[in-house]
């Protein structure tokens, strides 16, 4: 057994585990079984193997099935592209064609089983390759890209097509990259730009252009993985060996869909472990978006905010235009950590400085005031009626000779700056060109991030052209919303993963002492009864109010004396919804006598209405206390959620709720709590005491360790309300609803 | 009397008005007093004129005092600049020295007394002008333009300056703009251009740099107003003007703060009369931003939600960054009227238009699926397995030929299409340059608008900056989400002005019936009683419920034989606050028994809290509804305000308000719920019947008159509760606080 050890495997020894696990059965990733302790206690894996992909960037050795130079075909563009590429990268090149003796003067063997050399990489230029997966595996090909499409991007008949693909590719031992892909990953990258670089991963070629057209402004494109429909091949392998390779400063994203929602999350996890940033555009934040997309691929888009959520927890951060996507992986992947989180705003003109720091402050970046010894210094060069507090405005002037460089250095040099914004509105070239050579000259000679908004639209002027993007220290951007976004993303990025702990070496692996009395309690294909989905709730250590299940009236005041004065009835059975709104829920009732009172209307009305009860619930009565809703849903991608909301009208009306993907510790527990709207509740409002949040957390990690454990036999569990007691008491579940599948 | 006639006055017929009514005293606009029935009934003006401001734009004879022509000052290049530009707008130029006979080889008078002929515009290069004021008016100047600064923006002393600046200008019958501004006014405009241009409206010129630059890519600026600290002319003289201008199709505006909230409301109106669109940055979104602007030009920042609302109310579109103000201006100058509000994406891939359109969607824009008729005339061209409905998708090849341009004018035909937007996410010649001229010639045959997003980060292709650039008629954007803003201003810009009705046409001018009620009612400088407080709604026919004052217990008992039982009561005093929590409100009371404790009790607490009542309140008690408040407030910039907001915890928790500059009609009122996010809760939820939407509108109307008519007499007025019954039975005010100025 190799165990769960995080690290570099290569695809031999994952091979090698696959064989010695069989053919056992249960949960798998790409179709492979994993092994037992590889699976969290939900039977989801805590672990992937990362591809070696090292010989499908580099081939030595390329073999082209279908190659032609029969002018006007479109597979003629293709060979022709592939031999450039090949020859560029030192590859050797092999035509395939049933009858021609050569293409574009290169020898051509008949069929795959001819070729004169172990080839690592296989292009397949034909319109069904299905046929050829065993002959190329037979040769032992390492790694096959199928261009042609009409597979699940066109439906149920293509999906179907797909999966016989899929199939025979995983048990061929040969990895595919594809089908419906591109020549995107064979492009002509630019090889005199060098430190980290961004690697590009698109489920649209289209789309990854404009990232791929950043290396003309001098910024380094590593790799790029079109990934295609993913029948074998996945964005998620993609991201794990991109994440490992020192190249990489940064890895972009353009997603649709994802064909594994663990998946995924293993990789981003790999990556935050290894400090990587992953900056992402993922189609389907509406309806219309989410359609699109997944008629375009055929993937699964999710529940947009169980996706976004997801990245989040991985640190995956998610942009909306490919302008952003540019812009933030860029400054990603070449800035250098930062040394502190304060950001200094520093401008010619007191509206640029003003404008640029309300926007900054706005989208949540902090511009903490210099020092009063600071701002000496930088009056020094800077007249006295200017502000230098933070944003610092120059007035123009300083910058035209020899103190332009000393106020940036100043700056620089505060331990409190770890972020030097400078914005400019344009072209002014004997103030804005000095400006630039000054700030490319400074960030030459610091760690710290410098960055600058060339305002212009124009973006032919020789200080943005020639000093500014080429320079690979200073980061440029042409808008401040984008500046603002990017370096946001700098900041959060450092501070998550300095921070970040991988919940999957957390997750519980074994069921807890719970588990078997909560599996007595399940009713497949049933709702339990109030009474019982409370029952399941105890078992796993969330309190309920003292009740008792009674069938006599005489039965509900001895309940009611044992329970304690006031009590709530409410009428039981496995099938009641909207039990407020008929009238069988009673509360407050004081005495013995309108306790008997009460359990014969509930009754009365439970006949009139023609509901069938177990009995009827004489409950405790809980007053004070923040209602919060608890649950767990099913999300297609991700699989079991779990979803906190404050109660009554802010979950009715505003859908204030959070949710987070499991596995999740307490941090993201409490975290949760930060996402609500309404969270000031729970601090307590109109001389209410606050909340009691670490009840709150704990009954949030015991539904997460509900839904692990009992996964997909859960169709629903809500509690609602969960009433959070005053810190330090507690929190009450008043009621559940749970639906077993 | 000339009335209040909405139109353009000239220059010369407001100094008529103005001499007419001579030192008559009251509010005033620009220190100069207006007439009485130009005012509404909070003596708010309803009406400006528009200065003349030709021959500011375009002098026939300028004057330039205290040039220059010694090398190395700052004055000689300003003189320089201006000659040049005389020169180029055929004035004549006269410079003023003391002590030279010319300056760059023009004849020099010493001084203004001695200039040879009548000016328009006279340029002040001096450092201080307030001793030229006078001659300027004798020798008659219409126009001063001060650089000087030193003024407001400097502090307290700066402000005592400029007053006495703005005192002199006042009186002497001549217009000023600054002091602390600049030449942009007189910069080189592009003569080439034509079609309706941007005319531009700064308070900051390095902000304005920018939008001037946009000719640089084709787009026309008709003019540029720096208005600096706006001792005399302001923002809203300006915007006033460019509104009636022909060749201005929109008006840009970098605002840091405003001269007089009121002034510029008027002049956003008269755009709004005339369908002319505002674009406007408004720096103050945040603290931080509003400190810093108000530092650099010493104006009113006000608070940011009300400015937001009055913009909004006068169709001002307001945007964050410079690159928006650019795009959104750029293209509502030049784009025609929509047709339809339909928008359709057009691209040749699959991934960008399912992008393109779940941000579009996102951001509120609709793309309405394409017929099936037209579907079908579009598969034509395209493919069948492709998507067309909307986004469209030609999967490529079909731009290539003759089919490309086909395709556009099919979608440009359809008549529920008004927008076309076509994401090209960079140059791929082959495809691209067809596709760009065939959207280009398509446009020039259509009124409908075409956008080109452009999403290469490098911007120095030919299809780009050739093709794209030289069309007038192609909308064309640098990035998805300033597309998506400007497109989404395009169609909201032509919906409002479509239905605008001027709120100032129907605001009151003389007191309602209830006024004199009223007055009576107020005590200056104290808090009223709650008893007085809803006497004070009572007057302005707010309904609030039976209720009567009562100082013993047995009056109390009768009291609440005539409310009806249940009754609620409260103590009632001048001066109490938060009654609830000092006990002194009892609910629910059943019996004269109960009536009479709870008497005893409230007096009791009073006694022991020291609290002094002037009675006790006995109240019917209204229990079904949905609890709202609404009140006024004050802002330092547009004077009272209306704010309504869903009361409970939604209020205290989500600060959940929106708020409205008077004057205001019902449709406004209306809006303002709309814009509540827990606006849900009056279509009734939970089973509850829908809330009486007209009778809470009717309050806030009636709230409204309040302000306007008892206006800076009310420091505080606040109904809290606003108890909303269900459809048809109206809306009580349970309590309210009401504080005197």
């Amino acid at each position: 057994m190799l165990g769960s050890t995080h690290g570099t495997l290569t695809t031999d020894s994952r091979r090698a585990r696959v064989i010695a696990c069989g053919e056992q059965p249960g949960p798998a990733v790409h179709g492979r079984p994993a092994e037992v302790d590889d699976l969290d206690v939900g039977g989801r894996p805590l672990y992937t193997d990362v591809p070696d992909l090292d010989r499908f960037f580099r081939p030595e050795t390329v073999a082209v099935i279908g190659a032609s130079d029969t002018e006007g075909r479109p597979n003629t563009g293709v060979t022709r592209q592939l031999i450039d590429w090949a020859d560029r990268v030192g590859a050797r090149l092999h035509p395939v064609h049933p009858s021609r003796p050569a293409v574009f003067g290169i020898p051509c063997v008949a069929s795959v089983a001819e070729l004169p050399e172990q080839v690592d990489l296989a292009v397949l230029l034909v319109a069904d390759p299905l046929p050829l997966i065993g002959q190329l595996a037979e040769v032992k090909v390492k790694f096959a890209v199928v261009f042609a499409s009409g597979f699940a991007e066109t439906g149920e008949e293509g999906a179907a097509a797909q999966e016989r693909l899929a199939a025979a590719v995983a048990e061929s031992g040969m990895r595919l990259l594809g089908p419906n892909t591109n020549l995107n990953a064979f492009s002509s990258f630019r090889e005199d730009l060098d430190g980290p670089g961004i690697a590009l991963i698109t489920q649209s070629g289209h789309q990854g252009r404009p990232v791929f057209a950043l290396q003309e402004l001098g910024i380094r494109l590593t790799h790029w993985a079109p990934t295609g429909n993913e029948a074998d091949l996945e964005t998620a392998d993609f991201l794990s060996w991109f994440a490992e390779r020192p190249e990489v400063g940064a890895i972009a994203c353009y997603l649709e869909g994802l064909k594994d929602g663990r998946s995924f999350l293993l990789a981003a996890d790999r990556a935050a472990r290894r400090k990587v940033p992953v900056v992402a555009v993922k189609v389907g934040r509406t309806e219309t978006g989410a359609r699109t997309a997944a008629s375009h691929t055929g993937k699964l888009t999710g529940a947009d905010t169980v996706v976004d959520a997801a990245m989040r927890q991985y640190g995956v951060i998610r942009v909306d235009g490919l302008d952003e996507l540019q812009d933030t992986a860029a400054l990603l992947a070449r800035a250098r950590p930062p040394r502190a989180e304060g950001v200094v705003v520093y401008s010619i003109s007191g509206g640029t400085g003003a404008h640029f720091a309300d926007l900054a402050t706005e989208a949540g970046l902090s511009l903490p005031a210099l020092s009063e010894a600071k701002q000496a210094e930088l009056h020094q060069w800077i007249p006295e009626f200017l502000s230098v507090a933070n944003p610092v405005d120059n007035g123009g002037h300083p910058v035209g000779d020899w103190r332009g460089r000393k106020i940036i250095d100043a700056i620089l040099a505060d331990p409190s700056v770890g972020v030097l914004i400078c914005p400019v509105t344009g072209p002014f070239p004997p103030l804005s060109d000095r400006l630039v050579r000054d700030l490319v000259n400074a960030a030459e000679q610091t760690d710290k991030l410098v960055c600058v908004v060339w305002g212009s639209p124009v973006g032919t002027e020789p200080a943005y052209r020639e000093v500014l993007l080429g320079s690979s220290r200073v980061a440029t951007f042409r808008s401040v919303g984008n500046c603002i976004t990017a370096v946001r993303a700098y900041l959060d990025h450092h501070r998550f993963v300095s921070g970040y702990r991988s919940p999957f070496d957390e997750a519980p692996r074994t069921p807890s002492p719970s588990f078997r009395k909560a599996q007595a309690l399940m009713r497949p294909g049933q709702q339990l009864s109030e009474h019982a989905a409370k029952q399941l709730l105890r078992a796993y250590g969330i309190r309920v109010p003292r009740e008792q299940l009674v069938t006599s009236a005489a039965a509900a005041v001895r309940a009611a004396g044992l329970v304690g004065y006031p009590v709530v009835m409410k009428a039981s059975g496995a099938r009641i919804a909207h039990k407020t709104e008929l009238g069988l829920v009673k509360i407050g009732l004081t005495s013995a006598s309108q306790v008997r009172d009460a359990y014969r209307e509930l009754t009365d009305i439970a006949r009139y209405e023609d509901v069938s009860l177990d009995g009827v619930l004489v409950c405790q009565m809980v007053e004070r206390g923040v209602e919060m809703v608890v649950g767990t849903a099913h999300d297609e991608l991700f699989g079991p959620t779990v979803t906190v909301g404050l109660g009554g009208v802010l979950v009715e009306v505003l859908r204030d709720t959070a949710v987070r993907v499991p596995p999740f510790g307490e941090e993201q527990a409490r975290d949760m709590l930060g996402d609500l709207r309404g969270r000031a509740l729970l601090d307590g409002v109109r001389g209410r005491p606050p909340a009691d949040l670490d009840a709150l957390v704990e009954v949030v990690l015991r539904v997460q360790r509900m839904a692990m454990e009992l996964g997909d036999d859960l169709a629903e569990l809500d509690i609602n309300p969960l009433m959070v007691l005053p810190r330090g008491q507690g929190a009450v579940a008043l009621d559940a609803l749970v639906v077993c599948r």
